[in-house]
């Protein structure tokens, strides 16, 4: 038998692990401090709903990429690709929840698309998103939030704000059709400059416009544009994002910066949207995204009503990829002091007793080694403290402490010990 | 479209998430505590891995309750049933693991079997498992562990253990050759008696035995057994269990106690088992179980080298069933204020974000209600706080705080608020 994972799908090792958990757990609090309750959809979703998604053009390129199934009794079913999905469905299915509903969720989801660099085909999603309000205080409140999620991260991150409506509104003032086309080609703008956009819209048989350029230019400002539109839709959005600017500024959130060339890849969004980069541009990929998505909730429930919701989607492996540029990570274990015994084992497990139920991760040796190869274990694993219990340094009531990094050693009590590693 | 999740599959609502998290959280400090690293392995395996668990005659049985299915390549895969598989997959594919390997793992499996009252096709696992050693020190680290875990949780538990040596004695003992089916049958004893055990004997085609019920006796204690039996294999099982004992009382680990006729219905299991039962019987199923398993690994590794191993996986939806009956919980949402502006949206969104800088949960008024529709509003989610931001209060830098249990209310400056809630 060969032992391998499935192909594009990964192990996360304790040292990956470790650091996504504790990013995970940041993310967690940062969104509960905001008010957002736990919610957890499951994996396996019938392929009816997350078929709903779909408009019939997109469908069968995007259903492709999820992996199908079925149970004993032949139903057909599917593993969710995101949590938007899922969390529309749970809407719909339960009126009585009282709204706004704030929710997070965190967990895998699946793409079984073509495996390139980074592209993984089971990765985790955390999303924030708030349901029932069209007030753009639910923006505001999730780039606050996001803003926050960062800092407590550690990363310094730049959060581009647009809004569909004002991409929509120009568009239509420039005379394009193809909008949700034309939008794709505009979101390249940063990396592939005007000519690059041009080109594509030939490609997509999008008649140019000089105008166009003149209005979505890298670095304009919302108030210049604000002189330049004549649309209503775009003007609607532009106020739109100063009520969310105005927001901000009470919320004491600075990171939040207009570009009018950010537009989203996903057909679904119908307000403002937002992407995370990190500020100092190591990283190109976004760290979060995320937009108002006024109609989905609505089409599932099948009637012509709008579930208002706003939300924001953080990318794990890209914060990840972000932290490691920073920061060397090589902790294989989370364990504090690692504890030889030297023919002392039944008081060596009281000690390592005594520290674990003072919040002390500890081990003790398993496998009844000698002390060289009991500290080369400690070391692989990178455990920054080991404490040897000899007889003689026990009729003094006493240990050898050793800090793995300097080599210093230090013959002092347990009680000590406790005092000197937390 | 008809809005349901999968048949089996359930979505974790708010108020059953937040207790969930509690627990994992319990549990992972826990774990950590005892030096196991966090690890993720996928929820899509390749079939073949999953399938190489199963001799011969349990493959089709266990495979028909496993989820298949295919990625565009057509590779056969499957959803994993647990973390063992997985774990020994990892093991084998990463010998230059440092030995012992302590790791935990908490994730969703998948079962594609019948609904039963309590039974779900995806649930959550928790396993530890120490891999790499023969030491009876790992089985009594893990059982501290379960312990100290249940101390965290708040429940009041009994751990049962055995050790498959004994049994497998005893039945050579007395001449019992089906021992995998006498096994799956004794496990019962407690359930339907010896009655009811010498029935499925009969079921079964096993001869009976007067001297195995002499033998295998509820509340028999391990010195009383060891008088009475010859087989070495027995008395080999009954010394390792001393071990673990000794090694318990040393840990100052008190809730264990011998249970010859626990058993285990998993064959891959090869010396101590184990299984915790909440000491009120308020519930009959265990909330965890676990014992050694040193065969599984190698046989995966296709040499006939023995990689030991030991673990105990905790059952989640039990050990919240078990809590359920001793306390109410209602929560759900775990926002600790929920601020209400009149007229004062600019001055509210700063206090807002005042206490969330102190570690506050806290959440404002998305909706501009008035205040009932807002005190209906917190008091549904179970908020146990409502400040309402005035003007006239504001103008004395005060808030009206309101005490959603008790009706009380308080005009005090945030500072004051923050303090009292804290």
């Amino acid at each position: 038998m060969k032992l391998q994972t499935a192909k594009g799908i990964q192990d996360i090792i304790p040292e990956e692990k470790i650091i996504q958990n504790k990013i995970v757990q940041d993310l967690k609090e940062t969104f509960e401090q905001y008010g957002f309750s736990p919610l957890e959809t499951p994996i396996i979703e019938r392929l009816e709903t997350l078929s709903a998604k779909f408009t019939a053009g997109e469908a069968s390129d995007a259903l492709k990429e999820t992996f199908k199934l079925k149970d004993q009794g032949k139903r057909n079913l599917g593993l969710r690709f995101d949590l938007t999905v899922p969390l529309a469905r749970f809407v719909g299915m339960n009126p009585q929840l009282p709204m706004p509903f704030k929710r997070y969720e965190m967990g895998s989801v699946f793409r079984d698309g073509p495996i390139r660099t980074g592209r993984v085909r089971q990765f985790l999603q955390c999303d924030i998103d708030t349901i029932g309000t069209s007030s753009m205080l639910a923006e505001a409140e999730i780039l606050s939030a996001a803003d926050s999620a960062f800092k407590k991260i550690g990363l310094d991150v730049k959060i581009k704000l647009n809004n569909r409506r004002i991409l929509n509104g120009i568009l239509d003032e420039c005379g394009i059709k193809k909008k949700e086309e034309a939008i794709i080609a505009i979101d390249k703008l940063d990396k592939i400059g005007q000519e690059g956009v041009i080109a594509e819209f030939k490609e997509r048989k999008i008649k140019s416009s000089e105008k166009l350029f003149k209005l979505v230019k890298p670095g304009i400002s919302l108030s210049e544009l604000k002189k330049k539109v004549t649309s209503e839709e775009t003007l609607k959005g532009i106020s739109e994002l100063e009520e969310v600017f105005g927001y901000l500024d009470k919320m004491n959130v600075y990171s939040i910066v207009f570009d009018v060339s950010l537009a989203r890849g996903l057909a679904y969004y119908t307000g403002p949207v937002y992407e995370v980069f990190v500020k100092d541009g190591s990283l190109k990929s976004s760290l979060a995204a995320g937009g108002r998505w006024d109609n989905m909730i609505g089409s599932f429930l099948g009637k012509n009503s709008i579930v208002p919701a706003v939300g924001v989607s953080f990318g794990i492996v890209p914060i990840i990829e972000c932290l490691k540029k920073k920061e060397e990570f090589s902790q294989k274990s989370l364990t504090k002091v690692y504890v030889i015994p030297i023919k002392t084992l039944d008081e060596s497990l009281g000690i390592v007793q005594e520290l674990r139920s003072q919040n002390i991760n500890a081990a003790v040796d398993l496998l009844d080694r000698n002390i060289s190869k009991n500290l080369k274990y400690a070391n692989s694993l990178g455990i920054p403290y080991v404490i040897i219990v000899g007889k003689r340094e026990l009729d003094e009531e006493k240990v050898l402490l050793r800090d793995m990094k300097s080599g210093d050693q230090f013959e002092i009590s347990v009680k000590e010990v406790v005092k000197k590693i937390k």
